[in-house]
């Protein structure tokens, strides 16, 4: 079974290669009678585009999405939602030279020893380019989810920190720097960075954080597809992702458990916890709280300076980046984060409404 | 949907409850002629099973397993393995009043948000227990992946960090401490940490590794079921979990790249990586080096420390342990790691067998 | 990947073999809240097992269940349910002569070739027994659909067929003969013809009719998983099916268009069809009105007669019955056919449930 | 849950609307390195296609296929292979007037109970147009099975039945008429038949019977993902079909045991059976014999004659073909037939592969 599809009831497919004619999604199960334009879609693939910025790769795709099917007069009908999305700008030239040998830390070689062949072309399959598709899924589980909010923003850089309120940052925080930090301190010392690595022909690594609000209590399905659980995998399926952790995360580790334990108390007459190490999930299951998680991403693999490596015939070889990459993904890897976990949120809420009882 | 299966051809389904008649699981997807008994699937579970040293809980299982179906003559059939552990030891006055509370960090509220009832006798569907039913599958799962060698251990308790030589620990290493803990002056320190907190009342968190030896390349299947994403949610569901990491993991956000990256370089004319910070992983694929990752369990939130709640009519309630809980689920949740990393394994073994192209 | 579940939201696996230590059946799915008790179950079981009436094998299996989870306090908890049934009288003696040879239009050959071994005891995992732990899961999937009634019966043995009102035939008219044919007329004289058959050792095949009462439109989900579809599956998958149609069925072959079409009609300010060529279902999706499809059941395989054949090795070798088989599968399969649909319609019940727009 | 895949290793998503922009399929588990051009998709599309004879709808699409991913230097790389169709020749006009009435036996009615809402352009998501995509599938689905056989042919039509050899007939000797059928006289009187009937302004029904040669033992996957069971579930899910049956089918009913069984003999070696009631299948899994079954579909139900009907709002309404359609969908199903074997067959070969085991 290949693994192109995610998702139970809100499933989607993704396919394409970097340089191939185009890349795609299909998306079913989304309900009828929702309100859909190409526009709801765009803003979204526009927030991870490549060249929005000067942190970002050069390559110029503009990412013009095409909705195919299963919208009818601006709505939803409930049939698959296919949406594309041609490749303009890639240069064969640049990589014909690099499909000769594997690249350090990049899925060349374990896609060939795989499938006994690959798209050597931008990384083919294996390149960061294909989230646009789940970008686009996202953009629609977004608007089946109405309510639920979800704020993804670079928490760090290396070894620069973020402050951040996770009660109250906003989208538009979010967006308000070009390193998609919210606490503007950080982000300006987080900017210098970035281009003084880009300069030296390196790159950095991060952590981005998610936060959900308005999440409903119930969502998630032990004992295997605890929401914890569907969100490390959607999450760790991100290219250039190495850890996912919930709440307390691997502090916990440190923690006795007096101290770890969320003490339940009565607020406006609700249920809620005094603090929150469960992260807004106990048991798999969301409890109404904020649900606050953070992915850790690998300093990008392709970088300026020469590097040894290996030719696909065994031979020493080397490698350098053309410039044409990001120094640092997780500007463009928040909107990616926001769209795979509005997609789990997705399937989650539509089982959920299945399995309601009804009495 | 309900959650309680994993695996798209080796597939488990759990069922049970804490404190019902029995809990189980069915094994779909086990190759025929493969030799197996009861023996094999038990010396697995008394890895796992209660009070099986003094840093456990002293509910007294003998967790005996008797397997049902699918096997004829000592070798599976390729029929479903049905196995069932009935079970013994439930003392339900020790719960009855815990029925009016929801216990902090526990699953009891947001079971009771979900399904309008809940059993809860002992945690009932949410409780650690039924990680029985997985380390059964585990054990006929390690028998499928023969020559493929997976070994977890506890790597971190509270602020006691062992020191492991990823390359050359083995099980019986693991086995020899009754913490499971490879390194002895490390294990000794954590012994008596969880002693103390015991006699405190209280409970500790920490972090397991998982080393998987043998692994041939090609297993994972991109995009969304990489091999270390599908890892990343077998253990998400494990009960305590609050984080994942492979490889470099966190640890990588604060690394540059010409410093992360893995150099390919050949030795005895195999193609292999001078550094592992990939964890034996690339884009989702093994490469065939050793999977290394870990895994944040958090302090048990039952403690025998009295706990200020609310009850299940909205009203302050208090809670306190009584003793039977493990002040330290570190030291079995080694064998359901190593369980769950089997399941997964063997699951994406047979994929790649099913995908293998023939020329 | 197994075939031993079916089902997406309400799902059921199945365990056992006919002569192996139990059978069973793990349903995930269940809505939370529901009455269940062994009763409700049981009383579906007692109209399959065997030794029933004189039509039926002599084996004595009173096919009792026990249910081993996923109900507290007489409701479901939303957890899965498990179910198991002992064997108990399986005379070894009979079959240990069977396990050298292929019988005849049985699985024996088939299951040899897939799997290399066979448990060959009363057919193992192929046996018409496996359809118990089915029967058991329908009897819950009948009290998720509430006010949905199933009705099958006998349609015909042999050349003689029943004549039946599909608007009004009722259940208790089912369970007025022993052949579970609803026409008393036709019932006696199917008696008679099987009583004949087996005295003169052979068997006789037949056809089943299905009527679904009060079924809401817009259940199945096209494209593929079209309501007609999954239950010209789930129907194909018991054992001894031959066929499978729907309303005019192959009869559609020989009408003309205009004849063919169902008129849509007002009645008491409902959307109806004059006709009901249709079977209930149109483009895969109920329209409201009855559901109607018949199943083909082949001749038992077994019969007392000498039936020449091959053995495992290859040679020449000889068959008969021993007589503890029943020479008209019918009357044992309209639990089945009913329990069967049950199950598919209550999949599709809660997809619906899960897909239905909120505007 | 959508519906519009099907398949579990090697699976189809299906997506489109009859005058939407495009219709489309995404393949995914298609094994690496096998050759693949649209040359190789596009053959078994014009099989299909619209106003390729006489017999069939004027609607004039030349239906071709772009591919869009999963093939590079013209093979398959193991990635999704997405294909996708321009729609191009839809007069919306036609069909405004048809979006406030239901037709009979259309899906107009379901698909707008279902959903609300519905894409009343030619039948929108419901259109037989989408077969396309899978027949685009099926092509991909035959190159993989590579030696396995599989020609299906129209057997009857009306009450015109043809006699066919079925260990003999070729795919050129269903070609060699535009009615698809292999016995030439009975293909004239169909023929005849068809055009007779469009005169009149009506259509006609019939059965497509498929051959499968050269088919492995094994195939198929007990209890439910039974060979037959998966054939029969992608049969009725093509428009218009009403009835499945497999080997002996629903003539089974008349016969007694001792005539039906397939008694086993030894022929070169191998063992094979004497007849083929079992259609190639027993137990749910392929014996080595031909697979052989029959598919019922109705007469089209749009037809030139004036219809009584309902509209939207509940008003007696009439309908009327324009005469773009086929009165005879048998010609143009033979194709759809074929390609849904396929794509059962090559996920049952696939999960064989999967299974095998090793010793």
């Amino acid at each position: 079974m290949a693994g192109d599809s995610i998702g139970r009831l809100f499933r989607i497919t993704n396919w394409g290669e970097s340089h191939g004619k185009a890349i795609g999604i299909v998306v079913e199960g989304c309900p009828s009678l929702i309100e859909l334009s190409e526009k709801d879609i765009q803003k979204e693939l526009d927030r991870r585009k490549p060249g929005q910025s000067r942190l970002t790769t050069a390559r110029a795709e503009d990412d013009k999405v095409e909705i195919l099917s299963g919208v009818f007069n601006g709505k939803t009908t409930g049939a698959p939602i296919s949406m594309m999305i041609r490749n303009k700008d890639y240069n064969k030239k640049d990589y014909a030279k690099l499909s000769k040998v594997f690249r350090p830390s990049h899925a060349d070689f374990t896609y060939f020893q795989k499938y006994r062949t690959r798209d050597a072309f931008g990384g083919g399959r294996s390149s960061a380019r294909l989230t646009a598709g789940n970008v686009a899924a996202g953009a629609i589980a977004k608007k089946v989810l109405r309510k639920i909010e979800i704020v993804a923003y670079v928490k760090k850089i290396n070894n620069i920190t973020a402050e951040v309120d996770v009660e109250k940052v906003k989208a538009k925080d979010v967006e308000s720097t070009i390193v998609r930090c919210p606490d503007s301190i950080a982000a300006a010392r987080m900017i210098k960075l970035v281009e003084e690595t880009k300069k030296s022909g390196d790159s950095v690594g991060g952590v981005v954080e998610c936060v959900i609000r308005n999440v409903p209590p119930g969502l998630g399905e032990p004992l295997f597809d605890k929401l914890s659980a569907d969100l490390a995998k959607a999450m760790m399926s991100i290219n250039a992702t190495k850890g996912f952790e919930i709440g307390s995360g691997f502090s916990c580790a440190e923690m006795l458990g007096s101290k770890h334990n969320d003490e339940f108390v009565m607020k406006n007459k609700k249920i809620v916890t005094k603090t929150n190490n469960s992260g807004g999930i106990q048991g798999g299951i969301t409890n109404g709280m904020l649900v606050v998680f953070r992915v850790a991403f690998k300093p990008t693999p392709t970088i300026s300076k020469r590097q040894k490596t290996v030719s696909t015939d065994g031979k020493v070889a080397f490698v350098e980046g053309t410039g044409r990459h990001d120094p640092c993904v997780l500007p463009r890897a928040v909107p990616v984060v926001e769209a795979m976990t509005a997609i789990v949120l997705c399937d989650h809420y539509l089982r959920s409404k299945a399995m309601k009882n009804e009495d």
